[in-house]
């Protein structure tokens, strides 16, 4: 495995107005081509800084890709830090000053000095065409290490690495390994739960395959990498083993969202689905219609926030709010018939509960919710308890009902170890 | 000024699944209280290689702050590697074991091995509390180089740069500075565009005020800074100065977003606000709910997807459905006249678009979008065009309705400059 390491350079990285996207899209290509990133390091625009990291990754990797500094103001410093540390003058490079007027010449503007410093460049380098903006991008090598500077403008990265970087280190340092990424979503097991779980079944899970984790809000990514064609095998009778043991947490492969796979299991059936919201204020509705496609499943949900809509618009009784308050079992089952009857669909999820961070009582603290979920002839309550900040509380309970539904529709009977966790 | 330096860790971070936008996030602190980022680097899962950097970055800064790998996965190395580093045995740390305790407590689950693990600390390291999550951070001093371990979740590590770790610093290494940061959310102002205004305006803006911006989507913010007590006079005429200029663009003082606005201004007139979503699906009254005390101003959304269901839960006519289309002005009129009398609201938002990818006519193109907004006897209507993909749509629709309502509640006549860019 070659070594490509990656220096990012300008002070809008470091100080934390620009989120470095560009070297996730070196990732994206060069993973693609089978190469991966080992190391990357981040510098504002400090000319002596430039130098000295120049000097010192190329001698620790064999590529090393430059990105940023090539434009046309003085904080642009990349060339001249590139001659310095390979000990090479600057000079106007013919090729450069050529892609410099087309560029002019299409957009009828003179050329600049502020545009020709993009021509100076040290000696000796070799051009790598930028298809869109003013600014080359070049390569050279020394001490051994194939060195690339490339621009931070994305979309011109981009088409440097379509057209001539990625091509330029195969060509350089051909690759024996093909990676593959297996990744699947998952809700509802922490990430220690399913390792645990994983360890424990898996005395045998072969070294080749790589397991890895990714959490995120709700849900957790679990990838499966293997670096080799012949190891392809492997990583499909590991993911068929996790399959069997944790199948129902699974919620779909690539990015596969708790929505995407409710409107997926919706559209199986030709079924369609309506909400009704109290303590997520539409949060479950603007979930489901964040998917391409959701209208062929759903067609209304309801945010009744005060008692008085709840009775309004979906018909709950409004002797059931008095004796039994809004966050109530018989409420939310009232609150789902009510959304299947008035919004047409074949099932509802209801919910009503205590956000935060004022209205809980001593019964109902701040952090109980009531939800339903199901069709008029299968629907189900219960009662669950989220202690975290307003926002969060939504997600989670947004994230619960999608799930609950999920395994609804799928069929799936074994009641998921998070109801417990979470049991009022 | 001292020498700090972060070390980021994680396979995701390398293969581009997951963008860095926690260094961001320690800049921002580190910056309020007058610290600098001097230079980032980023490795994968690797224990060699991360205790290499370890050592290495130690010896070049005064700080050096670690994130990510606290968590309870075998790829989760830092404590391991920093006890390497700095050679001293790893232990359970009796304080860590106290947090685990509490936090499985409190979610009633029992403390597993895996989560155990996450108790393993490296001897004589002080703790740094997490306020949410299961992995304490972890701080010591090495090579004279205090050394930070921080969680990659950034809920978590906000919390600790919030409440501990900016603190740490400062009292190793005391601030000379006594910066002040006033901020403000500004919407409907590209940060070009407002850059220009400022430049044009203020021949004479003062040096001592530095002016930042941040771009959120869908707001920008924007930081007056000063270093010294004795300029805060000037930063607050700047900030008049400001105002008086742009106020009609600016939502709120410090983290106040577009329905917050909305809210109070609502809650100042005591009004109610009811919506009608097609397109934006329920995300404008999620936005208005996911703000504590939202209750007070609103009872009850609709979300309409279907004509059927417009007609049905809004009492739009369905003959207008069919002469118009359902992204039309006498739709979005009705649909916001139907929110207000069925919702028994004062103030109706009420959108119909078409989010794509699907769905576009030569008429109306994907991004078009009608919305109506204000009371009975003052409501507005207007065709916009957002050229997005499907989420972003949703987010700018909902941003500019809400800010449109914002005005129209404040009384503020000039219509703002993003209809004419926006004008469909």
């Amino acid at each position: 495995m070659i070594n490509i390491q990656v220096l990012l350079t300008g002070n809008e990285l470091m100080s934390g107005h620009t989120v470095d996207s560009n070297s996730a899209m070196m990732a994206e290509y060069l993973g693609a081509a089978g190469y991966a990133i080992g190391r990357k390091v981040t510098v504002g625009d400090d000319f002596a800084e430039l130098v000295k990291e120049i000097r010192q990754l190329s001698l620790d990797s064999d590529v090393l890709i430059v990105n940023g500094g090539l434009g046309p103001t003085i904080d642009d410093l990349t060339a001249e830090a590139l001659a310095n540390a390979i000990d090479q003058p600057i000079a106007e490079h013919a090729g450069a000053i050529a892609h410099l007027e087309s560029w002019c010449g299409r957009r009828k503007i003179q050329l600049n000095d502020a545009n020709l410093k993009q021509a100076m460049l040290p000696a000796g380098v070799d051009i790598v065409p930028n298809p869109t903006g003013s600014a080359v991008g070049f390569s050279t090598t020394f001490n051994d290490c194939l060195i690339i500077c490339t621009p931070g403008v994305p979309s011109e990265l981009r088409g440097m690495l379509e057209q001539t970087v990625v091509a330029n280190i195969a060509t350089t340092f051909p690759n024996q390994d093909t990676i593959s990424t297996l990744r699947f979503q998952t809700f509802g097991l922490g990430e220690s739960t399913l390792q645990q779980i994983l360890i424990n079944e898996f005395g045998d899970w072969p070294d080749e395959v790589e397991l890895g984790f990714r959490a995120g809000l709700p849900l957790l990514e679990v990838k499966l990498t293997v670096r080799q064609e012949q190891h392809r095998g492997a990583q499909q009778r590991c993911y068929q083993q996790v399959r069997e043991l944790i199948g129902d947490y699974i919620v779909g492969e690539d990015s596969t969202n708790l929505a995407q796979a409710v409107i997926n299991a919706l559209s199986a059936q030709v079924k369609t689905l309506s909400t009704a919201e109290s303590c997520t204020g539409g949060l479950i509705a603007a979930s489901i219609t964040e998917i391409a496609g959701a209208s062929a499943v759903f067609e209304a949900g309801f945010v009744t926030y005060s008692n008085a809509m709840k009775s309004r618009l979906l018909g709950v009784d409004s002797g059931l709010l008095e004796e039994h308050g809004a966050v109530s079992e018989p409420v939310v089952d009232a609150m789902a018939r009510g959304a299947m009857r008035c919004g047409a669909a074949d099932f509802a999820i209801a919910v009503s509960g205590i956000a935060g961070p004022e209205g809980g009582t001593a019964d109902k603290p701040v952090g109980t919710v009531w939800i339903a979920w199901g069709s008029a002839e299968q629907l189900h309550t219960r009662k669950l308890q989220f202690n975290a900040p307003r926002k969060w509380f939504q997600q989670m309970v947004t994230a619960t009902c999608l799930d609950l539904l999920r395994r609804e529709l799928l069929g799936i009977r074994t009641p998921p170890r998070y109801l417990q966790r979470y049991g009022g």
